[in-house]
């Protein structure tokens, strides 16, 4: 048998541990970062939102014109199969869709290369580690802008993450733990793989555009009506931003992590705020009680084992 | 023996053929696209202008901060090897330097994420069949602008293609086997993979920035000094490019491409310009002559069979 438990893998058919997941160095998935993808939780046993991931997954690969060989329910069902194998109660599960390589004869044409499916289960790992998360976040605003939409659309999550990449060397040398990149006409998008929210006279505001629409934002927004936190979707100036009483992240694999600074800036007492905490703490009171989940089924190891 | 005849690979310290060439999809180098490259071509036995590249790909490679464990020494004698092993007199050489994954404890640090070479040298592939360039390339503008400068530096040579590839869907539709990207000014850039020039009363232009420093567009622009054609690097707008007299293309795996369109309109009676044959016959006849070659030391090969 396989060590399958630091994480196991599918790649267009078959399962393997995940050490053994790789692609091409010839695959445009790689070689032209020709691939979209998503990433769903799995807490305590159970999936959080996995239709809203699968069904924003199917809409970044037609915004891609891929078209993998698996439906939706197929994909579903790998993904079961996939965090079964590796056993993981705790996991972090991506599903790739990335176009291979068109044949010789079309070197530069996208639409005569096919599209396969690929999907991993690892262990759980925080966005940020959680003593970090405790004290706040450290944010900044670096130089490098993000990627505008007329160029890469960010509804369709992918990974052309230079300006972000570039943003993390930014903070890293700023003493902080992430970037926030602002668009080119100077309002706050996103950072690396999360949403951002701000909090100023107890409402709560998110960027409406130039961000990947996330599913871990929208339930922030969920959270607000229940709470009765009014919540605007606009644009926020960085200077809107820097000035907010709290600013907050939400992600997959971080939940909502409240920041403690901006630019050097303390916010409220070098720490969490009360707005944050509060959605924190509802978000994962929620999530306890089963809010949104899937129980992950493990017996679906058995039937990839037989298969 | 492993059979390297369809090509041969480098990664990390080990040979391989090109078919088990693989990237761990754990690995930034593809989960992010935090990667550069250079490619290089090899021409019945010999590279051309090898330490163009080789010095591109360093500058590249510092630009994102990358510092893998080879020298431009050493890269050189792998680059030697790996063509060598394939066995290729006319090959597409590509040299990668990608970022492995930072540990679990540091999640978004790319500065602690180790950087790796991978080379590989594949059977040479026109960017067009030679019938097409026979005809004349046909080009378009597409919608999608390219990445801009200001997010993803072009002269740090990426996978970032999102736009590029996007524009060869709208050139598929169009009917044109090339798009050209403009920037957010409405000037134009690049395309997929290659550098323009337009000819217009006599005189070549191609555009100073947000494109990468071809090191075919530099044998152009030598070879425009050597036949007396001025030469101008300025910002070219798309109602300039549309009315030239003449546009061509240069590019590793293409060398100097005529179009014959350009968004429909024809350029001289639908077929290559005599600026750009001109330029294209000089180009090969130079190249036959051992313009910048180096000679590929298939000796390398058994070298690296005893090592």
């Amino acid at each position: 048998m396989s060590d399958y438990t630091k994480g196991a893998a599918y790649i267009d058919g078959s399962y393997m541990p995940l050490s053994e997941a790789k692609i091409p160095v010839t695959h445009w998935g790689y070689r032209r970062s020709d691939v979209t993808y998503d990433v769903v939780g799995v807490w305590d046993g159970a999936f959080f939102r996995l239709d809203d991931h699968l069904a924003r997954f199917r809409a970044s690969m037609e915004r891609m014109r891929m078209v993998p060989k698996e439906s939706d329910d197929e994909i579903r069902a790998i993904v079961h199969r996939t965090v079964a194998l590796s056993g993981l109660t705790r996991s972090y599960v991506a599903m790739d869709c990335l176009r291979a390589a068109p044949p010789p004869g079309a070197p530069r044409q996208p639409s005569q290369a096919p599209s396969y499916i690929m999907v991993m289960a690892m262990p759980w790992a925080w966005v940020a580690p959680p003593e970090v998360q405790e004290r706040g976040v450290r944010l900044m605003i670096p130089t490098v802008r993000r990627i505008p939409a007329t160029s890469v659309d960010p509804r369709g999550k992918n990974f052309h993450w230079g300006d972000l990449t570039a943003g993390q060397f930014e903070a890293e040398e700023a003493g902080a733990d992430f970037a926030v990149l602002l668009d080119h006409d100077g309002n706050v998008t996103e950072g690396a793989g999360f949403n951002v929210f701000c909090v100023t006279d107890g409402r709560v505001a998110t960027p409406a555009r130039g961000t990947l629409e996330g599913v871990t934002q929208k339930s922030v927004m969920e959270l607000c009506e229940e709470m009765g936190l009014p919540l605007e979707v606009r644009d926020i100036s960085a200077e809107e931003f820097r000035e907010a009483d709290e600013i907050f992240l939400s992600t997959t694999a971080g939940g909502i992590m409240p920041a403690s600074r901006i630019d050097g800036r303390m916010l409220g007492n070098d720490s969490p705020g009360p707005v944050s905490l509060a959605l924190k703490a509802r978000f994962w009171e929620k999530r306890a009680e089963g809010w949104h989940a899937t129980p992950v089924d493990y017996a679906a190891a058995e039937a990839s084992a037989a298969a």
